[in-house]
């Protein structure tokens, strides 16, 4: 491997969550200035939460050098305090250092617009764009050779979680990396939301490298736990928001609707333009290249070119979207779920097409869980090392993450009309918008007797 | 006028910088709810300052509701310790509540696309623009109309400063208004500078009505002191900055040679689509229809495909954008300004058409100034009351304003190619580029003698 | 009762948690200008704390301002979207705010200088002085009675929580009371721990007034979790922190040798002076006089000579406090607490007296529990009101609190001098000090097999 | 000198203004260890300004901390990026590092109980018994020792600027010196005055060590910029308060009152304790010794006791004192004061002897200057570090720093007794008082006509 080359002189990136991102490396100035890293400034991270929590502009851009930041923080500890002296003892290998920054810079940059939509859409992985960015013919790709022959795919098989180190496969991703430690600060700082904050320094000194990974010096304890209740909070209170989940489904029907109006023999001019287009090409994977000119700019204009389209569903949806009229929500649970047919026949009457205008939506996660061999995904469990040297999983001595883990949040619910919701004098349908109300209560649905 | 209708129970949206913005009003409800007004969110705040600052992704959503409720808290405070007893008396009358904070509300409305380019390019003017919202065609308008037949017309005369009571008008728009309270603080927030903070609490209990307008406690001298030197750095250390402008001079300059082709006959529809079109159709002023179609998205995808025009200046000047690679600077004065065309001359040698690739830009403010009766915009100067009610104008008492007062804050530079800094080996322009780094000292340029 | 005198303009004083302190009334300007209340500048909030957390200097006199403040908040709101149309209609009595805020100002003005270890040892409770100072022959008792004749006496049973209307009770104390949201916020900002932050701006939102109390919004629930889990982290973190109870077990002990020394006889004026003398005469109940002249520094500076006492015992836990030397400590439970007999026999062979030099200390919080009817002190639960008015107990809808609800967090320790943890070269005791840390592992006791 | 001996782990103390204080080396560790730095826990940083802003209750021991902190970033900055290459290149000499750490935790050792009115009164001066201290027989000399036999001298000679290295001696003490930059974060936060906050990660990045000391690279221009207007903001906010000071001049005459009672012959035993005596003893010089037994509680708890004093000046003045009851005052200037005799004449009449409860007070800063040669104390300027390494002295690029040059900040005042201001019905004064009111307008002394 060549000599890493150092910066005569440290180049700073101003930022509100970590004050400074230091940039030491003439790799990691090059990787940010590549074309492809510069597109993340034009990927919103949390996509349509901003109509929620209108602080919320922040891009992928940002997080990225912020992940970037906590990696350069806790190598150089690890360097400092707990290099290793020989091979396999468990301690930091320093060499390991310029791979770590590369992946926790990289490790979003396949991320595209609307991912949680697009992917879902569009049957796209942004992992796997990741790598496929990482190895592909990008600028990206050429500066990470400048490190060596194998530095690309070094990188790229720390975002696939086969590298054979495991302390930088955790550093990037685990139930305790500086993914999740950034973007948690970093939503709530934008989001004004102070749920999301927890007590970095604290874990950052704490942070140990061990055999099997990282684990967390037991003087950490509450810190982690301050982490875990913060990501807890945070999926509560922000990222399953019922408005954005509201704002997401409109997207999500618009687009399905074009893909429709397509399939159904609309001229493709009409509708999409060029850098759009393939998006929407049947029975076609998208290029990298193709890809990586897609952003939020170019979705959110063609919704604004939509809202003019003579097909009145697509036009009604943009406008409501660009307008900020989210479907509207109830609670569901399994005894109510079944029985949601009798909803979506309502709003069927009210004159809306259940298939544009309901969907069931169930935000799920799970906040914390110890490692569980039998799992589909096995986590890697955030273990606590003890004044011997001994280590114990973290909810053993934790009663608050004791109580958290394996414990899944759930939210389910049923999206429809705002227009269910009034009735006014000279509203035409007052009363099967009135028979939709008498089947909620508190916020849920209660499936009335048949 | 109607009695004004009170929400039952108050709304909040989550604000990073006031903590809440509290909506009591159902006719601020809707405002916020028009698709006018929505449309802001996809205005960014400070332009292409992102590219240097990165978390400065705000928009102008965030702000006009930050100023709207800086508004709110003023006119409560006053309606609580100053309300007017008889008409005339310098009081605070509270039937002024919902003009002014439809005026805050609304004051930025008429804000487009990178506003500053824009206007420059295109000479349209915002606060006209704004004006031609509140009273055209538009669902601001429908909902301003709730409140009386010549409601629109107030909120109108407030933003254009005709509206007859100065104490409205200088809440909204003066040397020490909601509007410049709010984003120096937001600024501040969303670029981490730290340089705009300053006691925003205080100065909000220190403002007075009076009969000539918006008086300040002399109680709040210091908080103002603060306020003012916050504004004057970030003028110098964020407005100005010479990274930003050569983000904007590149974009002033595509946007330009698009302009041009246009001129010179190339197809629109291969360059602009139907809603960019209007922008660039000679002759043409746009309607307020037409102007509130644009937005941050429309303009950032159009150049998005300008990068494979066949027009190979466009095509650069656009991936320059997009790739962050803006034009470099260095500093000139009223002595080295004559001399730049011995620079654009070396410009031209080393192949870049300086009307494309140099610029020369002002960036002025003055922070602060008294009233000067014979200035062509008069400013309305900041006054203390003293304990005795008497006046006296801020730089009187105040060492620290009495240096700035009057005094701009000045930066004129000389914009282009970053690659006339560069003498690598392989250099093909090698000499030309060291006789142009040869009239370079400090960032400033020092014209050689003839 | 007398109507209300409000102040012409409202004074302010500043405060780092909560900005302003607003002061509308004359009533509660006199109350904190009264001699008793200002005598909390001279009693420290957290006691010894600072000798571990060296920020956490803050006084009782800024908890209890910013206990008013909260209450002050909460009743305006109350007063503004929740008043009491018909009496008995479960909403706010405006009538109510003044008992309210003089209550939170004076809650805590009964404490005295190190209360934990002032009440232990002298069998005082600063419960029963607040209402005594509230009744007695006092400042404060002079300031209420213009209030009405019977004003301090309906203070006083707020305090005792006897008051007929238990939303002032509540809002007082109960699990969440304006004095625990301004202690943890305050605490936290002044030891710099930031586990203790929570979102109090939406709590005060959404707090509501009800038949049986205070409950909050179903809106509210996390915010509350947030405020919970802020208090059960402090608990561990800084309440229960081991070298505070070090050196709070040092001033136990070096008071109590105080005791003992007079009651073997020894001559009072040589130890205590005049205003410390009433608090060691035996069989003496400190009259609200003698025990309103009592602070910090009052015993701070006997203890500053004691250090030059003959008594060689008092004399070194006199400097050792002073020199900031805690005994050091170990966990112990359930199954090794009945062999501490022999940690402490290794400790006398040590050369150290067992009774001055080691102590068992139980630190014990239940973080939030339901009510229990059966309990001794049964506990007004927190309830939320959901959507149609309806109320549940916190824990039924909060996991995170269902896991907490009810369970302890509880440290036991055993505390000796730090000299056992010696084993230096030029050691007399190598061996004793050996035995002794033979006994532990991973900071706990492991007794040894007989 | 010895080699140095690094921390095998370090130690952290958290701290609210720099998050945590890092302590790498055993010598630092044992010096805050020692009894005389742990004094300082017991003298508060800003005397008695918690009476005007109650959260301002911080001590000395966590200033000096701050202050060792920001040296140790800056030393390890310098020792990273700046490191000499040959003795006398202007560059960091790695070897300063210790001593630079140990002047910068030891500077404010020698502050005593309200080092203002103490050394005012006892002629003692703060930094020759910091010398003392360093020097003498005390824990920390003996610690010092271990460095090496010359150590001490070394650091003491830091404290009184006549070290041979201009570096270390300005990094503790010039015009942009670790002291300022700490006290000033630190007052700011516990005050909440929200003035005195700077950018101080950028001034540390931007410090340059260079032949004649520190310079700061131009780029930090603006954040020295808001470091000099937050101190100029912090002396006229805070410093400057005249409430603080009014209650300072009570400190004073109390002080001065007892000093007079035992010179005209009062028994010592009934006014002062063994600890206080040494301090009033005519013609003695206190000892370390005696000095390092003085704190914050031995002053309170004395006035404390002097409440009940039969000299009634010294009672009345204590119980105002702890009853917070400062003199009240107003401002004077060059032409009022020569007729301040009237004033003083008018308060006679109301029955207070002018010694005690009148003063003349001037409160006076220079906030920033340049190199004066001909100055008493010539000043070290604040000098800028050009791109080509030339230097400027820091006003001459800066206008806001032009403006408060050589300015000085003066606030001169006369204080009384604030029953002057008052004019009750049952006021036996009420004449006299109107006298003296009638000769202030806006809180102005404005001498009558004779």
């Amino acid at each position: 491997m060549k000599l890493l080359e150092k910066l005569a002189q440290e180049k700073v990136l101003r930022d509100p969550i970590h004050d400074f991102i230091h940039i030491q490396d003439q790799l990691i100035l090059d990787l940010i200035n590549t074309k492809e890293f510069q597109r993340l400034r034009r990927v919103q991270q949390l996509g349509v939460a901003n109509t929620i929590f209108h602080g919320a502009t922040h891009d992928r851009f940002g997080h990225c050098a912020g992940a970037y930041e906590l990696a350069r923080r806790v190598t150089d500890y690890f360097g400092q305090y707990f290099a290793s002296k020989t091979p396999g003892d468990g301690f930091w290998n320093p060499e390991e250092r310029m791979v770590t920054l590369a992946a926790a810079l990289l490790h979003d940059v396949g991320h595209g617009a609307f991912s949680h939509t697009f992917e879902h859409l569009f049957h796209t992985d942004h992992e796997a764009m990741t790598q496929q960015i990482i190895m592909g013919d990008t600028e990206i790709h050429q500066v990470l050779l400048q490190e060596g022959p194998d530095f690309p795919n070094k990188v790229a098989s720390v975002i696939a979680k086969t590298y054979p180190n495991p302390q930088v496969v955790q550093l990037i991703s685990s139930q305790l990396d500086v993914d999740r430690m950034d973007y948690l600060l970093r939503d709530a700082y934008y989001t004004g939301a102070s749920y999301g904050e927890f007590d970095l320094s604290r874990i950052l000194r704490m942070l140990r490298p061990c055999q099997r990974g990282i684990a967390v010096n037991i003087g950490g304890m509450h810190a982690v736990e301050s982490y875990l209740v913060a990501r807890y909070q945070m999926y509560l209170q922000v990222y399953f928001h019922p408005v954005s989940r509201g704002m997401e489904i409109l997207l999500e029907h618009l687009l399905g609707r074009v893909k429709e109006l397509l399939s159904a023999g609309k001229e493709p001019q009409s509708l999409v333009g060029p850098l759009l287009a393939p998006v929407f090409q049947e029975d076609h994977d998208l290029t990298v290249h193709e890809y990586l000119r897609l952003d939020d700019n170019l979705f959110l204009t063609a919704i604004n070119g939509w809202q003019d389209s003579d097909d009145t569903i697509l036009a009604d949806l943009s406008q409501r979207f660009l307008g900020r009229k989210p479907l509207k929500s109830i609670q569901i649970n399994e005894q109510s779920a079944p029985h949601l047919d009798s909803l979506e026949k309502i709003v069927k009457e009210a004159g809306f097409d259940p298939r544009y205008y309901t969907a069931r939506n169930d935000a799920y996660d799970l906040p914390y869980d110890d490692y569980k061999p039998a799992a589909k995904k096995p986590r890697t469990q955030i273990e606590l090392v003890l004044a011997d040297g001994s280590h114990r999983e973290l909810s053993e001595l934790s009663t608050l993450v004791g109580a958290i883990k394996g414990r899944a949040s759930l939210d389910q619910r049923f999206f429809f009309p705002r227009e269910m919701l009034d009735n006014g004098p000279d509203d035409l349908f007052t009363d099967v918008h009135a028979d939709f109300q008498s089947l909620i209560k508190n916020d849920t649905f209660i499936p009335g007797e048949d």
